[in-house]
């Protein structure tokens, strides 16, 4: 028998390499088929003008890898290494191009202060002992403990010390260890508002928990229907900034969820949502400030710097720290170490602060203008919710087919969000609209609010 | 009523802001109990000298907090926040030196390419579009599953495309994302390898699955096992190097778990652990790139580069992408996205091969350097396992309490860890280990060895 192989040029790989290579790659499309007898070593290394040792090693590599069979006596033969490999396309990534415009989850991606980051991860590699470079903790580093304990204490009015944080791969991540937690625990059942941020509900059905939504008005989560509701252990809630309703938790609400926390002696889940965007007045203080032992203050960093930046917190009573840790290290989530170190000295450093303070006067400014074009191209629909975060809320007509109109704003390439409750409402997120982009922007919206007529109500 | 308030130094903060967080502070430590009324505005303001707008606003913050209680024609009177807050040591972290130096799972943290990353870090800030600092793919970015792809067939014979590739947050994470999928499938059982690394069997039983325990012996997995265990679906195996036994899969043993994935239709997990680094011989490839339809190849960067960095691979069969891409989104567990592009730009500028060339050399010398020691001190014991990874096996007599010795080891602070199979042994890792510490080492090693008398097997 002849083999036909390619040997291919040079290029840097040995006479070897090359020869197991095409060997290999003939016998993967099927040049090859299983149960052929290969030319014994010393006649193929005459064919092919090599040294004999070039084709005994290239024979033993691919029988250690399964793609020959030695049989002393009968020779090499070629495996069955099942049907021979579909070619697969030349597959590159498509690069859509991804419009945030509008979306109210993701904050001004422009404005990343990549500068800033790129002495931080310097400083971080320089300084940096050997040993962070080894598995984090569970509950994160050190070094961004204390910062986050430090950052959180002063500008959210949490009451925490670093050893009640624990770090996470952002808010998503933090939730489903939580309730990892919480339902090892023989908790079954956790309240949340309605309508509300769906990963508050995805990750708690996915870890096996049950939900009872409770209904959210302008002065937040409607906490008295709790009292209906015996079952549920915890609560997650946000009462800084709602999603999607932008209501902010009144004081009385507080002041009952925290009497229902502390009698029931549950859990209430704080998620810390927009907390860092607030215009019109100081932001107000967590909730956990007020009851540590009962409430699990959780935030990250992907509306203050990128949600690519995958980093948030929670901090909790010191019982849950220690099995956090151990779900997080039995599953491997930790953020890389350099990425919690580089967070950490960021902080530190206030760096996060400075640019926190630039980007509440740049939201502002996005703000302040799309409501100009709001009053002024959409004068017969309100505006609801707090000035805070980055995205307002507009309320549809009453009967407005919700769904359609953002159908409708769909078709037109727009990132919207619909209210999901009642009176139909639409979220319009200004993170990543410029000031002078409102006017079109709004443009669009009214076209595709009045390209849907109101809908008929059956009753 | 008289309020004492240290209002502390200005320090940037206005005056409004210290007397908020002075009666905030005084509230929690208890200093003002529950349903006490505070003094009217008018007469806190001149007997602080502040202006009387500063204490209103101070105190409609608290209110908005809920720290305070405003009723109409009853002032404002402290809310009930329960007890006072414990008031926590002032923790800090302690600074643990943490040894490495015979850590089986640890390569050279020292050899981290500091410079190198720095740089990469540098151009990614530099050059990646904006929308890159969104939420990443569950999957990955498109850049590192195109470098990944091609450095996986280049290196490893791995058979994929970039589309067939999910970036995880390491090995631990990627094996619970792929055990949660096959578990939503339906798939109920895993066999795994015994002894094997805990990783794979903690992940699994985690997910909701059951395990089947297969012997290893120096040929790697025993595989006609199998046929014993109709109601397993899936196999994880380390066939590169195979943790705590040192074994390389042999060639009939690949074929023959081949031969069960096609005929049973199931599902072989590669966790090619160890396989950058083989010192005797070329690596060799992957099982994945003999089978890819049927086999699902997992590898990280925890012993490339550094366990720290929370970077990890699945090359998956096709119709596995998308839910495990799903489960990943909904979990939030995707690797920040400036990390993952910073890995796809080490890879593509040959920074990774470049670590590893030089790393196999240093490896190798340390290998080599505990050989000669091991050989000079502890002649009576054998070293099993295959020329590679990072670790070495040492056969201790038979009748030999493992458990007992590496109690032994670790009083003299040495990071081991037992063999966990019949006959007793000990995995010594020399990744941390300089070529210089190689005596000293053994020479402890050969103290715990012989401080533990054989045991007496009772029959």
């Amino acid at each position: 028998m002849e083999l036909h192989l390619d040997l291919g040029a040079a290029g840097g790989a040995s006479l070897r390499a090359r020869l197991e290579s095409a060997l290999r790659e003939t016998i993967r499309s099927g040049g090859l088929p299983a149960g052929v007898r290969l030319p014994p070593s010393r006649s193929l290394c005459e064919q092919l003008g090599v040294s004999r040792g070039v084709v005994t090693d290239a024979y033993a590599q691919l029988v250690a890898e399964g793609y020959l069979i030695a049989r002393p006596g009968a020779g090499t033969t070629v495996a069955d290494t099942g049907s021979p490999h579909r070619v697969a396309p030349p597959a590159t990534p498509a690069r859509a191009a991804v419009r945030h415009d509008l979306d109210p989850f993701v904050p001004a991606l422009a404005a990343f202060p990549r500068t800033q980051w790129r002495a931080t991860v310097g400083r971080v590699l320089r300084d940096a002992p050997d040993d962070r470079l080894g598995l984090p903790d569970g509950a994160g580093v050190p070094e961004l403990r204390v910062a986050l304990a430090a950052y959180l204490g002063r500008s959210r009015g949490v009451r925490t010390s670093w050893d009640e944080i624990v770090v996470t791969n952002g808010l998503r991540q933090g939730l489903t260890l939580l309730w990892a937690v919480l339902a090892a625990g023989g908790n079954r059942r956790v309240a949340v508002e309605q309508p509300g941020w769906r990963g508050v509900t995805e990750t708690a059905l996915d870890a096996g928990l049950e939900i009872t939504p409770l209904t959210v008005d302008d002065d937040g989560l409607v906490v008295d229907r709790l009292a209906a509701h015996p079952e549920v252990g915890a609560v997650a809630v946000a009462p800084a900034h709602q999603y999607p309703t932008g209501a902010v938790l009144s004081p009385p609400r507080r002041a009952a969820l925290l009497d229902w926390v502390r009698t029931r002696g549950g859990l209430v889940v704080e998620d810390d949502y927009d907390a860092e965007y607030r215009y019109d007045r100081d932001p107000i203080g967590a909730l956990q400030g007020l009851a540590p032992e009962h409430v699990v203050y959780a935030g990250s960093a992907s509306k203050s710097l990128a949600p690519g930046m995958r980093l948030g917190w929670l901090a909790v009573p010191r019982e849950l720290v220690a099995p956090l840790a151990d779900v997080q290290r039995r599953r491997g989530g930790m953020p890389a170490s350099l990425h919690q170190l580089a967070m950490a000295d960021l902080i530190e450093r206030g760096g996060l602060d400075r640019h926190l303070r630039r980007q509440r006067r740049q939201y502002r400014r996005r703000r302040d203008a799309l409501m100009v074009e709001l009053a002024r191209q959409l004068p017969e629909l309100t505006v609801r919710g707090a000035a805070a975060g980055l995205f307002v809320v507009l309320r549809l007509p009453d009967h407005s087919d919700e769904a359609a109109v953002l159908a409708a704003a769909r078709r037109a390439g727009r990132a919207l969000e619909g209210g999901g409750g009642a009176p139909p409402a639409r979220v319009i997120g200004y993170g990543n609209l410029p000031e002078a982009g409102g006017g079109r922007a709004v443009a669009a919206l009214a076209a595709s609010v009045r390209a849907v007529p109101p809908r008929i109500v059956r009753r």
